[in-house]
């Protein structure tokens, strides 16, 4: 099921809409270029149906989605902070699922922070989400918006791990940031109030 | 691996330490005579790790415990309120695996929040923890407490189950709630600010 040259598959975890975008590319050196939408969507389930069926049902839509796609790697949102704490068990539970069924699979996952996306997407820890939405439009050629946010935001998570993978391998040779980009991205992380 | 005479597994969900406790027992009108523990512990996970690798080992001793235990339900803490946003986001994470295991195991899941257990077992809804301990202690007979404050966690949301599920049914029927017990049952739920 792994394969190290698949896409990356990225997840924007939530119970009733789970969004979803791979993107197969390789390096920030390919940026606008190489980078393509393989597929993307919204995993949906009903509150009308008990919870733990809902979370089964989103496990099994994760594992097909897996199967399908074969990415070399998942890149998944860290919620860091919430509106309220019953939104962050919800969104802990599905990020959960996400987590579990990546690792039984055997494929890497890496988490990555809103403010680390917007600033691979868009170039600024403080973009709008609409900024960040219109970005990975054009920079995938897709004809259009992806028709959800949570689409659109996991194909963000996507691009943000193709491109920030070599970034953050270099931050690790290096003692500081040495470029006002590197500096942005380690004010973001500080900002976070974690690092990975 | 669904047997409807099987034992009552509760489950304290959590990242770092997930308690499990299985009581065997028909309804409240066993209480205290019939009811004993079948398997208690709990399941580590050490933060050493990365966490999709926590949390998917977490998933497969659950697996694991549902098909040694082949419970005929589970009953999980329902947490509706936490001290931070992060241990609401960690017991998230481990909550949706215990509930979507059970669902995909075909095991009925029951949720009961902290209120709802205390009443349960220890006949007070604000009672303290150590209090509803030494109630599982002397319910079920052990030698001694359980080891693990999750554990015997556990055990009291098997034990609530166990004898909250007759109660419900009875509460379902009444208009209103009729005796002092099910009054404060009807105030503990009003408390925790829902309902199943």
């Amino acid at each position: 099921m792994f394969d190290p040259t698949g896409p990356v598959l990225g997840i924007d975890p939530g119970v009733s809409r789970c969004g979803y975008g791979a993107v197969a590319g390789r390096s920030a050196t390919e940026r606008g270029s190489e980078c393509r939408a393989v597929s993307f969507g919204v995993i949906r389930t009903s509150p009308d149906e008990p919870l733990p069926e809902r979370l089964g049902r989103l496990q099994g839509e994760l594992e097909a989605l897996i199967e399908e796609i074969a990415p070399s790697a998942l890149a998944v949102e860290r919620v860091l902070f919430q509106v309220n704490v019953r939104t962050a068990m919800s969104v802990g539970q599905a990020s959960g699922l996400a987590l579990a069924t990546a690792a039984r699979a055997g494929i890497p996952v890496a988490q990555y922070s809103p403010n680390e996306v917007k600033l691979a997407v868009a170039g600024y820890g403080g973009a709008e989400k609409a900024a960040v939405q219109a970005m990975v439009v054009r920079l995938l050629n897709l004809p259009g918006p992806p028709g959800s946010a949570d689409a659109a935001d996991a194909l963000a998570l996507a691009l943000c791990h193709l491109w920030g993978a070599p970034l953050h391998a270099a931050r690790e040779t290096a003692r500081e940031p040495n470029t006002a980009y590197e500096r942005a991205v380690a004010a973001a992380l500080a900002k976070d109030g974690g690092s990975r």
